[in-house]
């Protein structure tokens, strides 16, 4: 029993050692240069040895989460941080035995393991984290831009329907030639094959635009504004807080000085 | 009477209940994909399926306003609020009886239900609230970005009114060509174009896409700080207010200290 | 003398009137768009009611900008108003006699009355005012960005000389090959183009795009934190001015109790 | 010696004079524009008078960069601001001598010296300053990214690997494409292809185009805040400052004052 508490206390030290993080670190950009390697045309004899460096590299992963599962008090309790069980789960897909002819799938799969980089880094899981919040915050305003799109698909697949390059043929395409137009992609070329058809379809068009242009720009600015008034109103409160503090000592000051008279009048209204 | 307005009571409650407006953004919702179905080449069994349910829509559209209606004490004070008009327009319009050989107008028409999501989340309403405002505090950017538009229009039209693609015909597509110059989709075709007649005419589309993407980024940074200075001052307000209070507060009790002493004085003095 | 100066008043008191102003206003709208007809296929006998339009706008520009003159009380001062001198300045020229042959430079010259819009909207004078102040505070990055523009041009021109598109031939054609880069229009067609020639020169585009979008961004971001730090500055000297005054006030009362305190304790001590 | 040091002395005087300065500035830009003109097809006598003038600008440079030097008290203290370096080692690099033959890879190596007007500009070092900081306060922001590209560059190297253009050859090209589709210059041709292979690769671009350009506005937004928090900071530190002298003043005098009390107090006790 010592025997392992030992050993535990062993490898928790290993795991938080800046060394061990180091290393995993370059082993998994490493693993990811492997991958990108395969997309080149490829000596077989290369090819052969980035297939055993392949199996290392997977070891190495299995190790390594096995040494941190190992180094928790409770093995279980690895798996209430979120960011464990998305390791955990990265290295478990890769261990599925995928034959040879689904290579592709297999190199698939690994390539994932190197979003495993974001867990290394604390800094960006801060970003990620960051990432979510503001994304939290727009959630109504791609509502409120999906209703926009739906709606301008319908109408275009009912207007330009007869168009031949059939960017309107139903809403699901319509609502990808929409997302072409916002972001300005050959826009025109969509706008003036349909104004063949009705000349005053640009007006469709612009219209969509200036819609879509000035939600999103109402998005940047939210997200801005957001921010910034979290920030502002932290640094207020320190500001505000240190202040009070002076302004209430100056206050129980003169109540001092208040009781100090009343007891000076008392002494002078009994002589 | 009293059953009559026992009848009113009970319509108020169940308007403002939860599962009556879930229920109706879901036939809004299911509304808005059959619409979409539609668009898709379809089963003419499924298009007779949604033709009916179609039917079973509107009539739902139908009982919920009437329902809304009954629910006011008097019925006209409906039509107060302008997201009620809205709705209401909304359902009127799709009420109007159109011939079959029409079905395009009709979907087109029905399309806009969906808008009536805006309405059942409120969240939505702020949004638009917000996106009105901004607009309005951008109109007279707008207007300066019309007047820089239509003279560079009229100086195309007569710069380039030799030009084969007919991008400089009249005044109004030479504002379709400049907004598409604006948005850089292909504008060095346009320009290379008018370069072959004009060699200098690179100076023309330069100091165009200078001065509107200047207007457009300082009209984006008036959005920011507009915003940005009535939420500060919003919070400033509140800051100041706090702190005023207790400088105020700090003042009275030098104000009550200066009087005992005024008294001590002549106390003093009388002895 | 006395008549003049009468005359003068009353003349004083027609161009301050909001009435005189929306007549002005309307002959410069009406005005653009006689031009804007021009640029369509219009019937002669409508082109002959426009040529005599246009003398009647032309004459009624004078009579307002004389009345404007006279108005003043010496005339000269008229020309003190930079706004003024920019209306003396578009009316004098579409004043220059200017054969038949040449009505197209007679138009283009016309169509900057439409200018004039600017000077009787006073927001718009403020809107480019505020466009004026952040052009002077982005000078510096300017230079810098034409520094980058420049030495990559030179540079592109020495690399890619042997392009045939001649899309490097010159230096004044490589910093507009450059400009439609920075834009991303069609940008991806000139790297392919010498990326067959230098296989590496994708690092040329990647590094010109970094590099400009990077100073671009700070340059907008430096305009948003000059005007967002000079409202501040406004807002907190107000806050500022306001918390000090009672905060003085404060200080003011102690002093006075000060020397009252000073005054008893004379008293005490003399007894 | 005496001698020595006076001549240093007036040489320092000379370095910094503004017309030492002006004069080098007109140097740099005419040396640019000397560059600039080899670019056109110019006549051969030119062609000979612009390599002699090239030679005179090398001349003054290498005498500009001695006096500056000579000018210090310890010639070698010149190296120790970064800037001084970078104008030797571009003075320096442009004294190689090039055989007639690498007559572009000299006019290469030239170019580089327009470089230098910024180091004559403090405003321009600045600038450069402050887009070094931020470049800094990104570079975790960079790394997600970079994340972001390889990952998708590999699933797109082994998804679209049939496509006939090439494209998404190897993961090389494949980083080139997405930096293609980021930027959104014909990025739907890109995707059209391979949607004839795999009709749901959209999901693929959508997907890649809403992850990174998210990152990138939150990269913006992050930059904006970094730089206003920091300058709001340093104005809120002087507030503070500047308003807890007065209320320290205030605290003060109240301390005094219960001193003064104390007296009293003791004063009317003692009777």
């Amino acid at each position: 029993m010592i025997k392992a508490r030992k050993l535990r206390d062993k490898l928790f030290i290993i795991t938080k050692d800046k060394r061990f993080e180091f290393t995993m670190m370059a082993v998994i950009i490493f693993s990811a240069l492997v991958i990108g390697i395969h997309t080149f045309d490829i000596d077989p004899v290369v090819e052969n040895v980035l297939f055993y460096l392949d199996y290392v590299i997977t070891i190495i992963f299995v190790i390594e989460i096995t040494v941190r599962i190992a180094a928790e008090k409770k093995p279980l309790d690895f798996f209430k941080d979120g960011w464990n069980v998305f390791d955990f789960i990265i290295v478990a897909v890769s261990l599925i035995p995928i034959d040879n002819n689904y290579a592709n799938t297999a190199r698939l799969i690994r390539i994932f393991r190197m979003l495993r980089l974001i867990t290394l880094l604390p800094e960006l899981k801060v970003i990620i984290g960051a990432l979510f919040k503001s994304a939290k915050s727009i959630g109504y305003v791609m509502v409120l831009m999906f209703i926009i799109f739906y709606v301008f698909a319908v109408v275009g697949t009912i207007l330009f329907e007869k168009v031949e390059s059939g960017l309107w043929r139903d809403v699901g395409i319509a609502l990808l030639t929409l997302f072409r137009v916002m972001t300005f992609e050959d826009w025109t070329d969509v706008m003036y094959e349909t104004m063949e058809i009705h000349p005053w379809s640009w007006l469709y068009y612009l219209t969509f635009i200036f819609l879509t242009t000035f939600t999103f720009l109402n998005m940047i600015i939210g997200i801005i504004l957001d921010t910034l008034n979290e920030e502002h109103k932290k640094v207020e409160q320190v500001r505000i807080d240190e202040d009070k503090e002076v302004m209430l000592e100056i206050l129980e000051k003169n109540k001092a000085l208040e009781l100090k008279l009343d007891r000076i009048e008392t002494l002078l209204s009994k002589k």
